[in-house]
């Protein structure tokens, strides 16, 4: 599966600037606040202390855990590849569909792949020992599994390597298996940092896990960058912006449903508790061709696992966006 | 072998601020210049093209090569292990003494490890099909090998996969081996970016290798930092750093050569092509200690392969540093 979002080959393909586009297909928190921190030459100039240890105090009083707790990455994609690297299960259990990146892991680590259909009513239960992952809430639904103990229960008796991936946790404050970590020493969240701090330049992405754990990952010296990680550690500690988010999300997210409810052009506009919102056409295509000459791109989800392209995702964006959206959608309804 | 650049560690020892200390223990480029590049709301908050075709074109114009012998990774260590994961060879000779991140990534790919003393006589040859890891310029020393492309032959007759590390290679403006890497497909150029272009914090190395070899190279996706993207952008492009630079170093380095020659504490002065220079003192632990009190951080040298804490390395640094630096010998010679 590719990544959706790709502004710069549709950019492209329509003969517009990328920065012209108005792109639905990522799911970056849209609350904007001014950034305060500063480029400095020392910034830029000396080597970082090589563990981190500032930006690992931010990130374990955010989330209430541990520094020993913590391995961080240059992006949670560099955290997964790294992840899977390190451990010797052979057989990975993908409940899809999910964002690519885990089964480019798997191939890469060449481990055996077996996809379990989270849409289907029966789902497959994996073989002990082997690595299950799971991403709560989920992508492209935003769905949000209450019932995740219980299943991690059936999985631990397997004593399988269970991997949930949090990066969309915090748009709706939702509860998190952060805190079973102490419990399991097999237990591994992947947290992207990209998402809710509303910086895909930047990239910061941890894994959460036993202490034991975390010293058992391999990773590279000076992995991350000290512009990244000063900037990170100031939009972090800033409370406002989270509560602005939360509240930006709440507010946006409904505006945002009723602009894909009034356009009556889909048949299933899927709940969601993250920042993207699923609808069902069989007009799919045409609208999101429609968009396009709009300058509008969504993410359209045929390379999702169990989906085509009748599928689109929306974003959860500021007001003008939204405004330039329904405009869009009128004009074809 | 542990990374020697460790300010932190030693400011706490002594008990000062990490930003108190004079580090003549790194060897990055000391010639400092106004950053200009700004912090943008859109670099933070989008996904950068994930090609980094922007950058990779300034690489291609300054390292004379093409843009699809390139590949970026987040520091030159990245790139050592993702090129190390990517090689099925199971023995790889390091010449040594050199870097500890080739070894570090030899062990965690699994490899057998031969080092090949560099500064005997007759160095062993290592055998066919194998990984061989050569740094020129050399670290501790410096020194540049005239005769690289003689042993080369000798190891392309042997069918070994070769990896060259440039990463000092500009200070001196010397020739590379990067006009080779179309010839031969097992060849493979390491660069650092943070050494010559001053930027130890800025996360960017890359792989030049012939572009065949370059396609099947594990990259996770965005891992690199726009904002350092950008810095790396503008300084690249930028000729009067380079000639600065250049000027600086032959300016400094000669002052430095005069401070350690006339504080008589040296039995040994090793000539050097890059941007430290190596010493060897009966009286080096004192030396080291001494300057440690001075808030001074030099290089021990026990770390390396095949030297002792006799040996200490000092970075080239500005005129006000060399100033600290030779009252501080001054005061115990």
């Amino acid at each position: 599966m590719k990544h959706g979002a790709n502004i710069y080959k549709y950019a492209k393909k329509i003969g517009c600037e990328p920065e012209d586009m108005l792109d639905f297909s990522s799911n970056i928190n849209a609350y904007q606040k001014e950034i305060q921190v500063k480029l400095s030459s020392s910034l830029i100039q000396k080597y970082a202390d090589s563990s981190y240890s500032e930006l690992k105090e931010v990130v374990a009083k955010r989330y209430s855990i541990k520094t020993e707790q913590i391995a961080l990455f240059n992006g949670a994609t560099s955290a997964i590849f790294a992840l899977f690297s390190s451990l010797k299960a052979k057989s990975v259990y993908l409940y899809a569909p999910l964002y690519g990146e885990y089964e480019k892991a798997a191939v890469a680590t060449k481990k055996h792949i077996y996809k379990i259909n989270r849409l289907a009513e029966n789902p497959y239960i994996p073989e002990d020992d082997s690595i299950v992952v799971f991403v709560n809430p989920s992508t492209p639904e935003g769905y949000y599994e209450e019932d995740l103990a219980e299943m991690m229960q059936e999985w631990i008796e397997r004593d399988c390597t269970i991997v949930i991936d949090e990066s969309f946790l915090e748009f709706e404050a939702l509860a998190s298996m952060r805190e079973r970590i102490n419990g399991y020493k097999r237990l591994f969240i992947i947290q992207s940092f990209s998402k809710f701090y509303g910086c895909a330049g930047v990239r910061i992405g941890a894994i959460f896990a036993h202490k034991k754990a975390i010293k058992k990952l391999q990773i590279p010296l000076w992995n991350i960058s000290s512009l990244d990680s000063a900037f990170l550690q100031e939009r972090m500690a800033d409370e406002t912006f989270v509560e602005q988010s939360l509240l930006f999300q709440k507010v946006q997210k409904a505006e945002l449903i009723e602009i894909l409810e009034s356009s009556k052009l889909f048949d299933d506009i899927v709940e969601s508790e993250s920042n993207f919102i699923l609808t069902h056409s069989l007009r799919a295509e045409e609208i999101f061709k429609h968009l396009l000459e709009h300058k509008i791109l969504v993410r359209s989800c045929g390379s999702f696992d169990y989906l085509s392209n009748e599928w689109l995702r929306f974003g959860v964006k500021d007001v003008t966006m939204h405004k330039r959206l329904q405009e869009a959608l009128l004009a074809l309804a």
